[in-house]
């Protein structure tokens, strides 16, 4: 029996809804044979986000980490290539986290690697979801907010451990719950979304399978 | 009985597909008590597109006038407000119309109205769009090109015929589909289109019985 | 001797500075030969700007008024080709005009024409900025705030009083001082924004010269 | 006496100039009290344009490495956080390098380190731009593409090579020149990006001394 451990995250940045947050719920609803899916719903503060992963990870010792956030203006669903060592809120961003917390270029730990890839099968996930219709690309930078802290953190513990758990971060467009009140910002249906996360899981199954 | 003509247009600009050549298609599947449905494929080319679309309204005479056209790289489902008395390819663009034609700064009818804003109800269809949860938004500008030159081709027609039909014209974004290939470009869903498309004409439809 | 009527606005939208008040002041210290400049600054608010503008126009009686306006965001300098009867701030939007104004759907003058060309050499005034080295495009749209207002009041007024005057509207992209906390927001120097009125403002004149 | 390698790049993507080449030209007539300033213009091929740099590099044994690029549609001068062990085009592309190669998801060293992060005091030169009046931003990707070929490549050797010299690589967004005939393209005048690479190089020049 496979151990998947799928994040998502809580709103921020001013937001009522995640659409992620949503993603937790419904994926719980969909069965994966041979594998049990957990989800975990990570707090928007930096180095919190990392401790909550990093603990869960220990815990499970799950064969994948998959982790799902919102990239508001994105136009389709984008698995990251890769993450940073550094968080950094930009000076003239809108929001910090939710601790109000806005580091600059500060490195998430200090003499850690500068970048780790994505050990996730990005590509693979890629192709499968323009199959399956649904808008997708692979992106180079997962920014330096939480997302890429959380990202970091969790295939930085686990090349650390020694496990061979594939980790990797998923950015999603806004849903179109979302864009109603902002009609400028592409958005999919929070149905698309799920659609794509189940894809995601499910060729990271494969993955693990053929890999076996 | 109502009668309503709703318009779409074949595929421009190098693509194999263009989302509302498929709702003319789905929509005819659809009933609307109290009103026959009359769909027509418009081609894009300047002054043919004006001339089809202007004979079907002399000979249909109908309650209200319906155009749906692609605008790549919009977010939302947007009403047009106003069409301009203007062709115009601006001297960098792509491609002209689908007969080669680049036409600059020249009237559709010399001699008629600088502008004509759209009697649809675009306001109510936004709104119900947005209760629909589907977003959308009133757009300001429906370009230059094929798109502008039916709209104001409609409202010049009916205006000068002296009747009373409602016309407008609805721009879509890229269906989903149409962005597999470019994963840059918003889209939506084409079964959402299609629902935007069912309520703006349900919406017209009951402003021609209020009007009553 | 020509009267050339230049109008630029106050700040708006919370920011301290617009770059067309500095360029008001900068056109000043210009001179072109057989032409009068008179500069008016306006304010940010519906209905007041067009009332400023046209006592003025009917004052002066000037061969051509020119108005300047700043569109942040896009990325060259934008003669604009029509404005339209109506006045609206989007439901979203993040600011209202100077005093608080949001309209929706609402005309700059019940029963006035729905749209109006400008009138200025708009073709002529894209290709001389150009030839200049300066990005330019003719813009279709000058959305429905203050900008559009007061395009539509000058071009209304002067097709009114039976003038043969020429009038219309340039948008200025952000300067780079605007952008240096912005740096998502495209911006040109002021110095190339004032050399881009400075051609705009020969360009009409040689308009109305060759006129005569 | 300080030895600064500083390059640019040849035209790509069918464009006739790349800015960065008339940087290279233009910055040799400036003089930088104590230090020497060696250009070099790179070819756009992965690989290749690694292969030259580093037996620049070698050869020259330089302080400092500032290689510079053209980032078409960015709206400021973007030093780049982080060089990633990739090459990739992305399938949808409008063009390859100069050769036509057209990679996926390759390392640039196989073994190598996933990302390496600058090593020129990208703040130090975000802020001294800001303060010249000059729009900038540290950019947290330089793609995958030539660009990130250099920095990789430039970053690696020295690295390897245990020398302490910094590097890192600066995108300038396009010259006005190139907007001319694309409108929609944010740009900045020749002058500016001009300089951008003096202030760059002033401060890569200030932070060596105080390292000393």
């Amino acid at each position: 029996m496979r151990n998947l451990l799928v994040t998502g995250f809580e709103p921020f940045g001013g937001s009522r809804i995640n659409p992620t947050e949503a993603l937790m719920a419904s994926i719980r609803e969909e069965s994966f044979p041979g594998a049990v899916i957990h989800t975990l719903l990570l707090p928007v503060v930096f180095g919190d986000c990392a401790e909550r992963l990093t603990q869960e990870i220990d815990r499970l010792q799950p064969d994948a980490v998959l982790c799902c956030g919102l990239a508001a203006g994105r136009t389709a669903v984008t698995p990251e290539r890769i993450a940073v060592n550094a968080m950094d809120v930009p000076a003239g961003a809108a929001y910090g986290d939710n601790a109000g917390n806005r580091p600059q270029d500060e490195p998430i730990r200090a003499g850690g690697p500068d970048g780790l890839l994505a050990t996730l099968p990005i590509r693979r996930i890629e192709q499968a979801l323009r199959a399956a219709g649904i808008p997708a690309a692979i992106s180079d930078t997962a920014g330096l907010f939480i997302c890429n802290n959380t990202m970091y953190a969790a295939l930085d513990r686990i090349r650390q451990s020694g496990s061979h758990a594939l980790a990797g971060f998923i950015h999603f467009p806004a849903s179109t719950e979302l864009a109603l009140d902002k009609p400028g910002l592409p958005s999919l249906p929070q149905s698309m979304l799920h659609d794509a996360l189940r894809v995601a899981i499910s060729q990271t199954l494969a993955e693990l399978d053929e890999r076996r």
